[in-house]
Parts: structure tokens; C-alpha cells; sequence
């Protein structure tokens, strides 16, 4: 047997890693080193949160990496052999960018929400539905909180959350560790115990852009083939006061389309990070008040039946700049919004917080 | 845009691809053509079954190839990238060969206990723990019966179902299909309404081997750690008349040395396509009166508290004729045990068939 090598000091194997691998391994300064064995590639790289980076062979045709520090929260990356961006075998895989993707995940100091605490906890089931837009079977994710199990006549309130582009159901429930979050909230009593019910949006072959018209399949996924679904299935308050939804990026553009049109269904409305205001297909100038009927020229009757419209954006994220312009836009109108920013750039750990903090408001 | 490629006359989408990927595709006679877009890769393989194809490149770089047929089943694949083995990005990853895989599945002909119907259907719960054996929360998953939902003074048995080497807690519910066999022979009056829990066995750095004291960490870790959290958070009926185990592989032979030792604790074992019996660490001669005292020399005694030992191996299993070796000292010395031989090689495609069966006996 080899003598066991020294590891960097103060370095930490990933969370994410699988089968007890060394590495990737995290360095105090928040950088990250990789390794691949790859005798015959001819080129290596890291590719990271936007940002390449050069692997060096060894003898051995082991090749090592490091990457610039990087801010805490879940990162997707990938590693480039010859040219081909493929998983690190290293790291456990979750569907993102329209595949399974290898990510690393760096604690956030100073904050203990998304700790595993000895707490009672929730479960997060997969459960199959037919739906009648797709024909087909599928899979949606569902949190039940601790307490679903052992009072077995108690009713629920629902949040219905989605994903982003390229992601699916899994999203919120593995990256965005969505069971933590509600189990710490619900222990401390900061939030109602809720049930979330994780709907994979991806019906239609194209995201079918942002307009109404492209949100129709998925709204009839939701709101005629899941939700009758899952108040038959599991034991809901199953009305609008009780129901809400959010979601990000393109979740948060779903979110505000079908949830604000629909107020016979949710009274409560996230949007995180959405592109949907500008910075993305360059509707700058979208006319919001024309895509959600009155939502701007009779804001009393979105107030008066909306208890919790959030809208929240990472602050490094390029969106941020055409949500508080749309925020302003409302406000100014007199609809009543709430805006908040997270720390972070398009990404999981801003929208952790966004769902931590539209709980405690729910 | 440029024109809709016309696709190999018979040839489907593999039902395992992601994000509508048409490659890789299930030509009618079992084989199957992979793609990959590799510009500056100089070899591209296809590593499915333990054979290699190679693949061939096109003028724009994308690589094509095709295996041999296949039998029916679920099989896990990589692509070699100049030496490397790496997921295929058009395909769902499942954790195998102790990193994610990718994989294909091909339908069985004649057979319909894997498809998905319009009965009742059950959930899988993926559910938090603490382990006292790692001094970590870990996670199991458990499929729980429709009815469990609908009928909350209901109490179930509870089967215990041990994963491969490689493998974790999710392969019997991704891979296995736990939740749509049982569904289906719920419906059919075919078996008792079971919860069926999936623990990961990989507790400690190694397996262990195949002897006693290997076992220890694993058994403290069901028997001490999983029985009663399961017996506390889900309506179980918690005696070993209603409580059983089985496993495939390695957990074959967990199931032989934990599940035949503990029969205070389990009342019925089903051990599928072990290698324990030789075959693989060359244990041709092992003892077994020995590693389970008595099971030989005092057949009686497990007779009478046995309600179900069944053995299972694939018929193209190596594995095969020293199961049916030590299935024939077993009848010889008068303990009653059940043989049962699937098509297949050492794969899922017997072990579903091994799950399919066992669940019909208890």
C-alpha cells in the first residue's frame, strides 16, 4: 500500500463528494482543488461558475487544478477532457443546465439554516401523476413537514415551488435543500408548517419564452393536472388562502405570470431572481401592468387579495438592476411588494435564502 | 435551422435519456447507437456490459457508435473520452460502480411488472437519520404502499432491502423499480402491503469481506440504528414475524450472515445472486454451517422460525452454480429453501425478478 498522502493543510474534502473521495477538496481561502487521472487527455480544464482553468499533468497522468476562491453557496462545474465538458467521478451529480452536472458546496459562516440539526424532520417523497399534457407518467418531489407523519388529522398549507432553466423537480429538493430549510424554520417556529410540492415545468419542447401564451402548458400542468392531484393525495387546506407559489429564474417568470393571474388559486406569490424584467431577452420595457392585467393601473385589488408578493434577486446577479426598477414601478403604483436581496450571483444559495425568507412572511 | 435528421427506421429514444435527447437509440434487435460531440477527442468508446466499441468521428466532430445487441434490462454504460470513463450527458445518472453512471434500459418483451398502471400508487421517501455507527446523519429511502396515505391506523410489515457494491440506498428504488413492482402486485392481490426499506450499507471504508466481523458495522447499523428509527417514524408492524431481508450482491451476503443470524429480529431472508459462496473470492469451500451456526447441523431450528428462505441467481451469472451447490447441502442437510433462477447476467433484470418473486411468498 502507497504511504497515505498529506492533504493541504486546513483543506476539507467536499460535502459532495461521493465514495470518500480526497478530492475536490476545499482550502481555507475558499479556492478549490481537483484532480482527474486521465493518462492519455492531451488537456484538462475546470470549468467553474463561468471561468476556465488549466489542469497540470503529473507523471502518473494524474492532473491537478485549482480554481479561484469562490463564494459560499452550491456550484455546478464540470471538468473539459480534450474538449468534452463530462462530470468529475468524484462528485455526486444533480440535473442542471439541461444535465447531470457535478457541483461543489462551500458553508456559508455565520449562518446555520442549511445545518442538518437535530431537529424533527420532514421527508421528501417522489411520487408519480398522469398528466394530461404530456400523456405520459410522470414525477413531482413533495416535503412533508415532521409532524405530517404523527397527526394524522392535521391539514397543510402548500407552497408550490419550481426550478430554473435546465433544471427539473429534483432542483429545489437536492441543490436547494429545501427540507433543511423548512425543518430549522418549523422547529423555531419561524414558519407554519407547510407541505412543497416541486413540479418538474419542463412540458413543452422550448421554455416557450416569456409571454403568457408560452406559460399556458405549464399552467395546465399545475393548476389542472397537480394541484387536484395532490389535494386528493395528500391532506391539504386545499384553498387559496392556503396556497402559494414561487420559484426561480425561470420558476420566478412562471411564478409571476401564472401565479398573479391566478388569484382564485395562490394568495401568495415569490419571484427570485426572474430574468423575465430585462437583462435577458431585452424586455426592458415589458409592460407588466398588459402581461398581468391591472397589476399596476387597480393595484388595490391585487393588495387586497394577495397577502405575500417577494421579490428577491442575488446582488451580484445581472437581473438585479431591472427587478428594482420593476419593484420601483410597483411601488409606485402602489402595489404592495416586497423586495430583498441575497448575497451571490444566478444562483442556488440566494435562492435558499429567498425560500427561507418568503416563509417566515407566509 | 437545419433539416430534422431522419432517424434509423424501428430505432427509440432510450427511456433513460434526459432533456429529449434522441441519442443514445434502441435499434429493434437490442443493440444500441451512441452519439457524442467530441471535435477534439482523438478516441471515443462506448464501455457497456464489460465490452468496448469504438466509436467513430464525423467531419463536424460528433462521434457515433453501436454496441451489440443487448438483453433485456437495465445496464449501466460510460463513454471513454481518450481514456477516460465519463457520463454520457444525454443519459440520467444512477449510482453504480461506486460513482455515477449512466445507463440504459431495455424493455423485456412478454412482461409487464416494470411498466408503470393506472393503480394505486405508492411513494418513495428519501428520510434523514442519524447513524451512531458514522456519527453522521445519513439518508435511507422508503417506499410506503398507497394505502398508507388513505389509511392512517393501518400498520404494514417492513422489508429490508440491501444494494449491491457500488451501489447505495437509491438502487433499489431508481434502478430496482422497488416502487412500481410492488405497486403493481399490490394491485394484483398478489402480496401484502409492505414498506420496503433501503438503507446504505456503505458504512464503513471497505466492505468488510464476507465474514462475521465485517458484517458488525453494517449489522449495528440496521439492526441498532434503522429498526427502531423505522419503527418510530412509520406504521410499522414492529415484530420479526412482520419484518424481512433481502439483498442483492453484497447485500446477498448481508442478508445471509445479518438476516439468518437475527432471527429475533427478521422471520424471512432472500438472498439474490451472492458471491459469497464462492465464485468470487474464491470461498468455494466456505463453511456455512460455521458463518451461521447450526444453519446445516440444526435445520430444524430455522426451519421452525423461517417462514421464507429464498436464493436467486441470474442464469448467466458465474455466480450460479455455487449457489445451486450450496442450495443442494442446504436441502441435503433439511432446511427448506427455495431456488429460483432468472435470465440475465449479475444485473437489475434478475434482481427485480428476485424482488418480484420474494414479495409473492411472504
Amino acid at each position: 500500500m502507497p504511504p497515505r498522502e498529506t492533504m493541504p493543510e486546513g483543506s476539507v474534502a467536499m460535502e459532495t463528494n461521493i465514495n470518500k473521495h480526497s478530492y475536490p477538496r476545499l482550502m481555507p481561502d475558499g479556492s478549490i482543488l481537483f484532480r482527474l487521472r486521465a493518462p492519455e487527455a492531451q488537456r484538462v480544464q475546470i470549468d467553474i461558475c463561468g471561468e476556465k482553468y488549466d489542469m497540470q499533468r503529473d507523471d502518473n497522468g494524474v492532473w491537478s487544478g485549482q480554481c479561484a476562491p469562490q463564494v459560499p453557496g452550491f456550484h455546478y462545474y464540470a471538468l473539459i477532457v480534450d474538449g468534452v465538458s463530462v462530470t468529475d467521478p468524484a462528485s455526486e451529480t444533480y440535473y442542471g443546465c439541461g444535465r447531470q452536472m457535478s457541483a461543489v458546496e462551500i458553508p456559508e459562516k455565520g449562518v446555520d439554516y442549511l445545518e442538518i440539526k437535530d431537529v424533527p424532520h420532514g421527508k421528501v417523497s417522489t411520487v408519480r401523476y398522469y398528466s394530461q399534457v404530456t400523456q405520459s407518467w410522470r414525477e413531482l418531489c413533495v416535503y412533508t413537514p415532521a409532524s405530517y407523519d404523527t397527526n394524522p388529522d392535521k391539514r397543510y398549507p402548500v407552497l408550490y415551488i419550481q426550478h430554473g432553466g435546465g433544471e427539473d423537480h429534483r432542483g429545489w429538493m437536492q441543490q436547494g435543500k429545501t427540507d433543511i430549510i423548512l425543518d430549522n424554520l418549523i422547529a423555531e417556529g419561524k414558519c407554519k408548517e407547510t407541505i412543497v410540492v416541486s413540479t418538474n415545468s419542463n412540458v413543452t419542447a422550448g421554455m416557450g419564452g416569456y409571454k403568457w401564451e408560452g406559460m399556458l402548458p405549464f399552467r395546465s400542468e399545475l393548476i389542472d393536472n397537480v394541484i387536484p392531484f395532490i389535494d386528493k393525495k395528500f391532506r391539504t387546506l386545499a384553498d387559496r388562502e392556503h396556497r402559494s407559489m414561487c420559484g426561480l429564474s425561470m420558476g420566478g417568470g412562471q411564478s409571476f405570470y401564472i401565479g398573479l393571474r391566478s388569484l382564485e388559486t395562490f394568495s401568495a406569490v415569490g419571484i427570485f431572481s426572474t430574468g423575465m424584467f430585462g437583462g435577458i431577452n431585452g424586455a426592458a420595457s415589458m409592460e407588466i401592468d398588459k402581461e398581468v392585467p391591472g397589476l399596476l393601473s387597480n393595484a388595490k385589488e391585487y393588495n387586497d387579495k394577495l397577502k405575500v408578493l417577494l421579490i428577491t434577486c442575488g446582488e451580484q446577479d445581472m437581473r438585479i438592476e431591472h427587478n428594482k426598477r420593476v419593484v420601483k414601478q410597483m411601488k409606485d403604483n402602489g402595489l404592495e411588494v416586497v423586495f430583498e436581496s441575497f448575497a451571490g450571483d444566478h444562483e442556488w444559495q440566494p435562492w435558499r435564502k429567498s425560500l427561507w425568507r418568503f416563509m417566515q412572511m407566509l
